[in-house]
């Protein structure tokens, strides 16, 4: 079990006007590749520390990775602190020289002193390209062990991760992928599943971990020797088979695109609390322009009677917030559209807008499909944003439910 | 400057599978009160790990926050390990088993000894109530400092920090707001904000960090003493005033809003690439119905000739990806829906479908008010993921750039 350390650096990190999303990213990508994160910290963009704390995770772990402060400007002081880490100098590299040169140019942007500090890097470093950006990710040795330097802009550092990084530590390591799986679990709450799990007794070496996430639960099942894994998940699954939904990275979003898949239908969205996130999940998948039409954001009434289609006696009888608006909407944009399925959602997100008979958070989901119709009210907890997002995965469980019972 | 230490619970969150959005949360939310993370990192859910490090923080800061692990289930040791670095027992507390005995009882849930493992706290604390949940927050003091325990689930955690943790925080500690104001400008290069930048020198005690995403430059200046940050923030404002969009909070779509409501104006938009993100973006700033109509999701080709009325022939001449069809889409949005302003988006976000004349990442934005018609054609960098969302905050900017310059 090779264990790693992964630092992001950066002052907005650590005060929160950024959220650290790298450290997420290369944990997940490690960890599927046999490589453990046991120590992952946000560092501030100050030399010493950046120095002291690579220097100890170096002497404690094979393998450290940092993200961020490699940037041309005078705040980006990564790769003085990892050189200063391990005890050598930065020297000019011509291979990154060229790049940025040449990148700049074809750019129109005119290069100055600051562009070319991202060509010094600690001497005898190992490039990684960077096929978005001018900043080289690179890594340097010292004391039998490697820290791997890369940009923070999202992007660029998983273009380089993928590309070069990966194929780097495959060649330096001897990586097996431990067994791993997420099993997605919908309309369920956490204790029934954590009741399942426990009158089962986990087996000696395998970790078992929920997860509650907007309605969906998820159990992490991990195995990194030969603990039997798999087949405990598969007893998991089947003790939980009605409530089952996917594994792994399936999304509500990618089954509801998979079955959608499997049954050849097309799909349209109405939506007013959420503005146009539900399209904006679903396409997110890649490939589903074959399946999804599109849809209307029915934000003022005057679009659900106008676009929709819904009789103004309907709105002003049951409110927009409702389950006859919502089961009209979701008519409205399947003849509208042209499609065999439809989603409708209309709710409270908050602030205001709340009464005693529909409190903030009320949300009325409907699903069509071919000839069957199903609504639902839901009461969600939080904020504005919480309830938006609540609605979206709500929405896409329920028609993936109903897409997989069909 | 009082520093203070954050730790984010998780086996999930170290093996990426989760990511941490609650450390910066927390982080943001005490800066601005006066109070420095100066140690964030995330730990997994091992008893002796946390009790070791909350120790070790609580030895160096007077206070230590930590998020996750206070669930009912097997695997949330959190409590256990807070105990057990403040050197006491856990007991049973009577108004936390009152609160989660009512509430699973309001929600129809059969009460087992797991859901009372959450009244069980460490000795001594002090209780902040969840409003949405069953996991009461604690604070237990030990070495002189004190360490404040919430649970992972965001929303629960923000509500029992803004209700019960900042009113404590701002009890016990003498707290001085810090100056500090995100500058944020559109449309220009890093780079060229750096030059401006390091031209002025930056006065002793003032720290200036500079951030990219997604095509806006944010100039975060801080000052925690009385160096003449504000005097300063005011003369980079100036500096770069063209470029100029908002502060602090105010994202794109919050500048956008504010904007549309300053000119009384109505928004529509008609979507493509991004399936309905856009719109999901602009309402996600609470008060936008008065001035956001709705919107047409053209995913597919049918929907922009039948819906937005463009004719097949300029689909088929110029291509659904073309500054033709944008500037088509938004007139049909903007007349359909009777709006004031619209913004439209095609483009190609990937994987598939770029062409060596219009390469994946090439995005048309259209943005009309009034009279007046602006199209703009980008060359997006990154990942189906990384294109969209830079696609929408680009079209907010360019919307509030027309909408300022007036």
């Amino acid at each position: 079990m090779i264990q790693c350390a992964i630092f992001a650096i950066g002052e907005e990190l650590l005060e929160g006007s950024v959220t650290d999303t790298n450290s997420s990213y290369i944990a997940k990508r490690l960890t599927s590749e046999g490589l453990f994160p046991r120590r992952v910290a946000l560092l501030p963009d100050e030399k010493e520390c950046i120095s002291s704390s690579v220097e100890t995770a170096m002497r404690n772990y094979p393998l450290v990775i940092t993200a961020g402060g490699l940037g041309p400007t005078f705040d980006d002081l990564t790769t003085e602190a990892i050189a200063q880490a391990c005890g050598v100098k930065t020297a000019l590299y011509e291979e990154a020289e060229k790049h940025i040169t040449e990148r700049l140019t074809r750019l129109n942007v005119k290069i100055n002193k600051n562009h070319l500090r991202q060509a010094f890097l600690p001497e005898g470093s190992v490039l990684f390209p960077n096929p978005h950006g001018t900043a080289y990710g690179f890594g340097a040795e010292a004391y039998n062990s490697i820290v791997i330097s890369l940009p923070g802009v999202p992007y660029e550092m998983y273009a380089i991760f993928n590309e070069s990084v990966i194929p780097f530590l495959k060649n330096r390591f001897t990586l097996k992928a431990p067994f791993k799986v997420d099993l997605r679990f919908g309309d369920i709450p956490e204790s029934d599943v954590d009741s399942v799990i426990r009158n089962m007794s986990i087996p000696e070496g395998i970790r078992c971990i929920i997860n509650v996430s907007m309605g969906e639960v998820v159990v992490k099942i991990r195995d990194d020797g030969l603990s039997g894994g798999e087949r405990f998940a598969e007893k998991v699954k089947k003790a939980l088979e009605y409530h089952y939904l996917g594994k792994d990275d399936e999304s509500p979003a990618v089954i509801a695109v998979k079955l959608l898949k499997e049954h050849g239908f097309t799909l349209s969205v109405a939506e007013s609390c959420t503005g146009g996130l539900l399209g904006g999940v679903i396409t997110s998948v890649p490939g589903v322009s074959e399946l999804f039409t599109g849809g209307i954001i029915s934000y003022k009434n005057k679009v659900k009677t106008e676009q929709l289609r819904i009789s103004e006696d309907t709105v002003r009888r049951y409110g927009a917030v409702s389950e006859e608006c919502a089961v009209a909407m979701a008519k409205g944009v399947k003849i509208l559209l042209h499609t065999d399925c439809s989603i409708a959602v209309t709710g409270i997100a908050g602030p205001d807008g709340g009464t005693p008979d529909k409190p903030t958070g009320t949300v009325y989901i409907a699903v069509i499909t071919g000839e069957s119709v199903v609504c639902k009210r839901f009461l969600f907890s939080g904020d504005r944003s919480s309830v938006r997002d609540r609605t979206v995965k709500s929405a896409l469980v329920m028609f993936a439910k109903t897409l997989k019972n069909l």
